[in-house]
This record gives C-alpha cells, structure tokens and sequence, in this order.
C-alpha cells in the first residue's frame, strides 16, 4: 500500500479528496490541528504545520511516499489579498524540504488557475500560458511551484501541481457565488450575479477531489489543470441556480468587467496523461449543489438580509 | 538620515553596496554571521537570519525603514542546483513579514537574469520577457519576487527587485570566468573559454554594488536590471584578459551551445527611472579586474593545474 499524507484534509477539496484516495487503496494519513477519528484506511494526525516543531514530527512519524499538501489559508474573499498567503508559500517550501529530507518520492501541491494571466479568450495551457498573477493568493501560489519544480528536478523525487479552476459544492464556503445565490434567492431576497457575460470553468467539489487523488497517485509530474474544460457564463451557471431554487424573478445580472472575461482550462493532461473524466455534467453538479446547500439552509435561521457574495475559484 | 538594514553585506556584492549606500548619506546597518567592527555610517550586527529568533531580534532592534536583502547561498557553481536555495527562499520572505511587522517602507531583494526564459535574441526586459527559470537557482530566486511584489502591495510598502546579470570583478569566487582564466594564463597553463561565441552582459562589481545602492534609495518600485545594457561575446572578454595578463597564446575558445546564446539587460529602468550610469567601461573593468586578481595570485602560491571555471553570474 502506497502511503499518503495529506495536509489540509478537512477543507472544501480536502474532504472530497480523503475517499477518493482511500479508494484507490492508499494508506492514507492526514494532518490536522484538531484531533479527529481515523477510520478505515484514513488516519488522522494532529499537528499544525506552520510549526516546523510539529511539521518535523509529523512526517519523521508517518515516512510517507507521497505528499499530497491541500493545505492554505482560503476563507473568502480575504485570502485573495491576506499576507498569511506569504506564510504559508514558506510554509509550503519548508514542508516540501521535510518530505524529501525524509524519503519521500513524491509531491504532489494544490495551485490555482490565479498564476495564469488572464487575459485574452484563450484555454490556460500548463507550461504554455503565461504565469503572471494579478493577486497575492496567485503570486505565492506560483512562488512556491517556480522553487517546487527545480527542487523536485535535482532532488531526483516526482512533483505535480494541481491547478484549480472554479470549484463548487457541498460544503462550499457560504459566502461564496454559487452558495450565496441559493440562499439569497430561497430566502425571497434578490439574487445578483455581477459577472454574468464572464465565462469560466466550473468543477463540482467531487470531481475536484477525485482529480487530485487521481492525480497524487499516478506518475504525472508538472502542473495540471483541474478543470471541466468546459467554457460557461456565469450567468448561465446563477440562471440555472435560480430556475432550481424556483425563483427566476429574484435572479439579477449584469455583465461585469471587459477584463478578466476568460478564465477556462486546457484539460489535455488531466484527460489523457493522467486518465481522469469528471462524473458530473454541469447540470447534475448543480441540481446536487442547489439539493446540499437547500438541505442546509433548512436547517438555518432564514437569513434577513441579501448576502454579498464571491466568485467560487479554487 | 534613512535607517537601512542589509543583509549578505559581506559578500562579493554586498561589500560594494556598502560604502555607495554609506556615501549617498544612509544610516546603513547589516548583519554578518561573524562578529565585525563598525565603522562610520556602518553598524555591523551578528544574526544568522535564517534562525527566526535571530531575524526577529534584528529587525526589531535595527527597526529600518529600508530593507535590501542581499544575503543568499552564492557559491558557485552548487549554487545553480542547491537544495539550500529552497531554504533561502523560504527565508527570504519570512525577512519581508519581518521587515513590514515591524514598520519597514521599503523593501528592496536581489534577483537575477536566470529568473528570464533564454530564448532569442532580444535584450531582458522588465515584465515583458517570460519568467521562465530553468535552474532551482532561478527558480527560487523568481518564487520570493512573486510572492513579495504582491505581498508589498496589499501591504502598502514599497518593493523593488534587482536582477543582476553578469558580474565580475575584485573578490569574485575564484572559479568563476574571469579570476579563474587570469590565475590560469599568469601560472603559465592554458585558460580555455567554453561558450565564445555567447553573448552576455557584463557588469564591473563597483558598479553592480552603486546601481543596487541606488536602486535602494530610489522610490523605483518593481523589477530594475542591473547590468550595462552592453552585448558582450564572452570570447571578446576572454580575449581581453589573456591580454592583459600577456600569454593570449595561452587562451583556447569553443563557441558554446545553441542555446543560452544571448542574455543581456535592457537598462532603461536603471538609466531613466533609477537614473544611474555605470563607471566602469569593459576596457577599465577588466584593466581593474586583471590588476586586483593579479595582486591576489603574486601573494598565492603557483597553481600547478588548470583550473574548472564557470560562468560569472549574479
């Protein structure tokens, strides 16, 4: 059994990713600052790894193959801009210097589709679109693949990066576009989506994780970009959150900024270098995210007042 | 009188910054491993900054407005592929949480040409040519400036990045280009140029030292080149120095690879914006060069075989 441990494993991806790599039969390991229950084949750990103490512990005590590292400061909207990015991009660096320290063969980080410049209406291609963030969420993300990538190279250990592009779902930070939309609108309030003409790539948070898993425990090094593949408008994603929650009147839109109008991923490697297919369309994806974040919402006080929102992104 | 804090002051660099910042009327302080005596306008401080504890005690106490960061692993030529590039990354942009933590405006780090793509022929240009690093050395050395550039914005303070090109000159590491074919050639052995027909840019170390002191001082914001704006063949410098040593029968040239053929800076940022002029043409460099490396050789004993050299880089 090939042995993994995963930092960040109770977030957004994270959580999606833990099963996804249990069923593929890894021994799978998972940091956490809290204590959690292991089960079959996941073992969690307690440790918070901006702590070098604990990081050195940590992986001198699990010795795993593969380093699949989730984890990041990612509350939004404040993480595009918060400096905790800086540290944890050193953060990053110190536990990939760990891993190899410790045997490692393999490490495996999480990107964004940030480091790509946006601009143009072009698929972002790996190794062929330029990386020229325009966030600090974007700028340490790239720092840490640009030192990454040569790192892994002379150390003679495998690296892959994995691109997000836009990720929606359960468990979703509630603040978010897709989220915020359901809520709002099931709440009678209005719904506004201020990008509408702007076309991105969205991913359901299942595919997303079983993407990465798929990805840690296969031999592709370089980035990959985790995506659909598929160009669609925002506004045509918060039409069909309103005509599921069944309150089209509520939906409002406008066509947001001439820039930044494009942000979709070449899915080339992920598709045939990698093997992976996404299980769900866009529409299946939705009508399970509107059904999660309805079920939520029952459970919650009706909210009183319309909810600012975000762009989803990974 | 501005307050700054350098770090890597002693090296082959930073020991030419020092008095250019002490003479342009800076309250300059660095800080150094071993213990030194201070002299005017030069407080030494002893910190090994890649221990945290160290780091936060010297900022604190220095408490500079300005910050340049010179220090680095530069032993050539393991620094190209060195794992400890990693750390030095990491490490750098702990300095800068540092530096801003404790009420720094500026921070000014030092880059290099390796951060560009090779490719081509035309002049580096400042956010134009692809960052696209084909060493660990460059690699990281890119990773801190996509992380600080943004990092300083959201954080209000200025960052200023100088990528340095060729650099030659008085206490260079003595198996690079230019002392290694000077020690040859004066022991009487054969002094062999590997990459002739290269083009590079190359920049006298007094002058490397005056333009980042200027840089440091200036308000310019953003990545500066720092060499002569001069495409020089590497066989036109070899042949200079064999003669200046007075054995050119001793000098033996191939062309080099294809590829790398041409690195040389676009200097418009550094004349215009930074608004400095180098001292030094290649002619008095390497009349400077040749003397200060042959005062050196008449105190050591002869080589008796012929040296390994490398490329001279920043």
């Amino acid at each position: 059994m090939t042995r993994v441990l995963v930092t960040g494993g109770s977030g957004f991806i994270g959580r999606q990713v833990l099963p996804a790599l249990a069923a593929s039969g890894a021994d799978v390991h998972v940091s956490s600052r809290a204590a959690r229950q292991s089960s079959a084949g996941v073992t969690w750990h307690r440790a918070d790894i901006l702590d070098p103490r604990h990081l050195n512990a940590l992986v001198n005590d699990v010795r795993p193959e593969i380093l699949l590292h989730l984890a990041w400061f990612a509350t939004p909207p404040d993480y595009w801009r918060s400096p905790v990015n800086v540290r944890w991009a050193a953060a990053s660096l110190e536990l990939a210097q760990t891993l190899v320290a410790a045997g490692g063969r393999r490490l495996v980080g999480v990107g964004t589709c940030a480091e790509y410049q946006w601009s143009g209406s072009s698929l972002c291609v790996e190794n062929a679109t330029p990386i020229r963030p325009a966030t600090l969420y974007g700028g340490c993300k790239a720092a840490v693949w640009s030192a990454l990538e040569p790192f892994a190279r002379e150390a003679s250990v495998e690296a892959a990066w994995a691109r997000l592009f836009f990720v929606y779902g359960p468990n979703e930070p509630a603040n978010r576009l897709v989220p915020s939309l359901v809520t709002a609108m099931r709440a009678g309030n209005r719904g506004h989506c201020r990008t509408a003409r702007h076309v991105r790539d969205f991913l359901h948070v299942a595919d997303a994780g079983s993407a990465i898993a798929a990805l840690t425990m296969s031999g592709v090094t370089g980035p990959v970009n985790i995506g659909s593949g598929q160009p669609v408008e925002v506004g045509t994603l918060a039409t069909g959150i309103a005509e599921r929650v069944g309150r089209p009147e509520l939906l409002t839109m406008e066509d947001g900024p001439q820039t930044d109008a494009f942000v979709v991923a070449n899915v080339d490697r992920l598709r045939t270098e990698v093997g992976w297919r996404p299980r769900f369309s866009l529409d299946d994806g939705l009508d399970d995210a509107v059904r999660w974040w309805s079920a939520v919402n029952s459970q919650l006080p009706t909210p009183n007042s319309q909810l600012g929102f975000s762009e989803a992104t990974g």
